[in-house]
């Protein structure tokens, strides 16, 4: 469903071009400071209008609604509402029987019946991540003096990223990308044996991001093509400090209090202004379809700042729940 | 924690060297025919023995505690137990101070304080996966047509599974390996759109399963390579069969009718004869280590019953939250 | 926390004098019609300004901000949102120190540590039952055809209400209440064996409501007087009709098709123009307080269509657990 | 379904007349002590043989088959399992077509479809509450110094309760009584402001205890008499002491430091000797049934250490969720 974790707790909503997107966020700590000028830094990461990305821009306002007063958290949920402004409904109506191939539209239509908001991808648009960098941004406050990066190392299957992008342009395509994030000064001890690894809780947060198709931890997928004396960790230090980190700071589903270290694929975008095949779901026959609309050439750009605050809840959670984090940051001066 | 999900929802308990292993799961439709010979043949694909896999044999025999009366699920939690007869402690008591690297010797001492059952890896064994697998025999009789197919794809960097595996024996070391699973007959729809897509919960399930440490669905890794214009993939019939399957089956994180594919790195088994170098904890002096004690060459070749297991009982969960199955099977006949 | 419910699960938050009140629902079945005017009934039924309620008037005026495109639910989680318009902070900032006898002044601070947004109650507040009687439209929408209805038994002792409150309101104090809850056309073999008992969700969730002390079931605590033989209810027919009710409707924790039947106990307002002792926290002086401000005297009033919102909610969650409800209602004609 | 808990989880699994019962507790913290000894005295209380008990007697010995190791909880799940060994199920049998008036034979049948193992209550039996005692015993151990003590308060409406059973035993039928409950020594702040106040929770699971029909927290249900100046607690010193305690204890679903008092009504035991009238639900044909087998008069008087080991794994959820306690009790001498 549309929530996510056991103390810090998150439940989205909104679309694309309905009303308006956002995030309520319990479990949060009392007493951490949030101001309308914290979100500015991550949300102009997230934001498009670089060559590569799509030209539609969002004011992105946050507006906190609930769960602050005199700047500061409360204790109760936090709730941080977008409305949305600049929608151009029109450029989708179209394609309301003819599902996009790559996109969710053939799937939402199958799941909701035809009740599905279609517009602009509706409830399963990128948008919905703004909602997630924003708790990202409170997250981020709440885990300090751990810290979260994420960022690209290609695209296209290039580390050259400029003339990656350049290329894709040109030839009117659309391509993918990987990046890396790096969560340092984690604490010892999170996570749990079997089924709340960190890998999984990791994992099963990074893949509500749209586009994800995979994840690794350490030397993840390399790891298959190593030995155990290659690949084992050696403990140099009491605190357990590793020679090498290709268990990207993880033994058995717990933090070993090296740094995390993932990597996520991102698959290229689906919207792509070359001509595709696809069905018209009414007559049954075969279409030919050029998507004309705003879109990214490569959505991967725009990412990292969304992997990032995936991370950042994630550990705000196991923080929460092994009690590295009090549930006051102190009490207020009177 | 030790439970997993929402309707279809299992709890696993137990160590490698305690009184037992087991698992108790709930939410099991009524009427499901369940005898101690359904568990015979994935047990035994799960059976170490075979050259690559650890000397230690265990009668693995499954005692059905509860939830079954006259062959048949009640609806009730089902709870089966493994006693565990085949220990040898003794291996594996010097190893408390001296972390062996690679293994959750050091996390779980910081984690549970010095409480937990150290021996053969206590909670974190690999002999849990055993329950899992009990819950995954009765996850494919809920899921049926559905099918679920594991399969080695490569050990060791190589597709030669034999070769590599007698290397490794003749080398004293341990490798990894790369294992594909192939969901079919799979209905449309299911999944949710932001948390719980689909690739969310089978990646969260997956990683409970000691020693992976990837995933990817679909083309995965290498869709980061592509452009939307080859990685899309054309819509052919109206029921949402596509011409290529480079999303794995899942749009959106809903199945899209076609086969989910998804693959798992093994990393090798941390275990291993070379002598490795760790610290002893308690005096900070750096320490070779030789472990002796029975371990397997290869655990990926014991893996790919658990993962099949592992994706039954989350598609066994999306069914039931999806209403594709009854609560009950059909009404007991007089 | 602020989340409640399996499938129809919701999320509440807001404060009373705070920007906005509102409610996040998910997991609601595609296709249910739903408008502005939907809410007016209930919202009605819920609002002060008859004898005995407080004279503060919000407009209450429910935005629905996603989640419900062309008049009906998508599938995708539905944010009704209520702005604050009338709101008097002024009245209530000399409590900070002096907590209210009765409210939850003293406990909101200590819980968290003097961050709480004090005005009104705030997340505390009365006020956020609006929120939860938006979602009671909708759940009551879900269900149908299964009804509830709640009405007021007696108020301050008394049956006949209007007298009560009279009385109450000469002597410028506050009255408690009982209130029935009533739900009819229900199916059989609802709830859960164990934990999920149908009285057991049912309470769960009505003491959520501010002001409600004590909750019993059929003859309650009534039947702790009656021998086996008087309590036990003849079935009488084969779809489970039983000649009385004293189970109301319940047994071993599952619906039996009969009416369910509670009564909730709601406390006497805690706001009361009488003079009261409580301590200064600062001071550690005993202080004699008079509560100015507007409050109601008989809270009880407006609690009805609460407690009818709170069962709705639960029906609608365990019928969908129960696939007694489609998730789509029926496939939208093109 | 049958698990409960968000940190402090407990399972609860098997059937009256089946293999066993037993209960797999997640979630505690390691280093507790645990024996065999310690479930003695508690085990004791809820043993029937006493007069207006049943002649029942199972030997309810706790077998602890993981998460134990050298007398000390580690960390990992406890499962703790009672092998039934006295059964009768021969007394049972003819029941399956002719449901007994206030059981949950219909309602079961109904549910699981004919499935049910419906020897002696089967999954509905009042057996699973020695599997929930025991959980209650670690539970205890956890919350200490916070204390638990259950009474009763009446039976048969009767506050003599030997004279009352007397006569309930010559009539030959049964009769249900009143039980209260006091926490004391508990930390302010517990408790959630909306769905997880401590009432929600605490009714919650105290309504999975069968036979249980109403509960009310502090003056409960005679509150709806009182006025709110008669009401309301004073607060009579800086740590929340207050001068009355109407209010149970909690105020806004919060604890305020005061002791946690409610009181519960147990409806009579459904078996009694009497002749009564059900439906034969194949013939429909109305039937008399005289139910011979052992059963309590008075199931009452075994309910209070149930009703405290509800209430300590309530306690000791919201004690760790609130960090009120540490996952470690103390870092284990080496």
């Amino acid at each position: 469903m549309n929530t996510f974790g056991k103390i810090f707790k998150i439940s989205i909503f909104g679309e694309s071009h309905g009303e308006s997107v956002g995030i309520v966020i319990d479990g949060c700590p009392a007493g951490i400071s949030l101001k309308h000028s914290d979100f500015k830094e991550d949300f102009s990461r997230r934001k498009s209008g670089a060559k590569g990305t799509t030209p539609r821009r969002e004011a992105d306002v946050p507006q906190i609604m609930s769960g602050v007063f005199k700047e500061c958290t409360t204790g109760a949920p936090i709730m941080v509402l977008f409305e949305n402004t600049n929608t151009r409904s029109g450029d989708y109506t179209i394609l309301k029987d003819i599902p996009r191939p790559g996109h969710a539209d053939f799937t939402a239509n199958q799941k909701f019946g035809g009740y599905q908001d279609f517009r602009g991808g509706g409830h399963f648009s990128g948008r919905l991540t703004l909602a997630l960098v924003a708790a990202g941004v409170l997250a981020k406050k709440i885990i300090d003096p751990v810290r979260v990066s994420g960022t690209i190392l290609e695209v296209g299957g290039s580390k050259d990223i400029k003339a990656a992008i350049d290329r894709a342009v040109e030839q009117q395509d659309s391509i993918g990308g990987i990046i890396e994030c790096r969560i340092s000064e984690v604490p010892v001890a999170l996570g749990e044996p079997f089924f709340d690894s960190v890998e999984s809780v990791l994992s099963h947060m990074v893949f509500s991001i749209p586009a994800i198709k995979g994840i690794e931890f350490g030397s993840g997928f390399q790891s298959a093509n190593m030995t155990g004396s290659q690949h084992n960790d050696n403990i140099v230090a009491v605190d357990g400090t590793t020679e090498t980190n290709h268990a990207g700071g993880i033994n058995g589903g717990i933090t070993n209090g090296n740094e995390i270290v993932f990597r996520v694929a991102v698959k290229p975008t689906s919207s792509t202004s070359r001509t595709q095949r696809t069905m018209n779901l009414k007559s049954g026959e075969m279409k030919e379809l050029t998507i004309e609309g705003r879109h990214d050439t490569c959505i991967a750009l725009r990412v990292p700042v969304v992997v990032e605050a995936a991370a950042a809840i994630v550990m705000a959670d196991f923080m929460l729940q092994s009690q590295q984090i009090n549930r006051i940051s102190e009490p207020k001066p009177q």
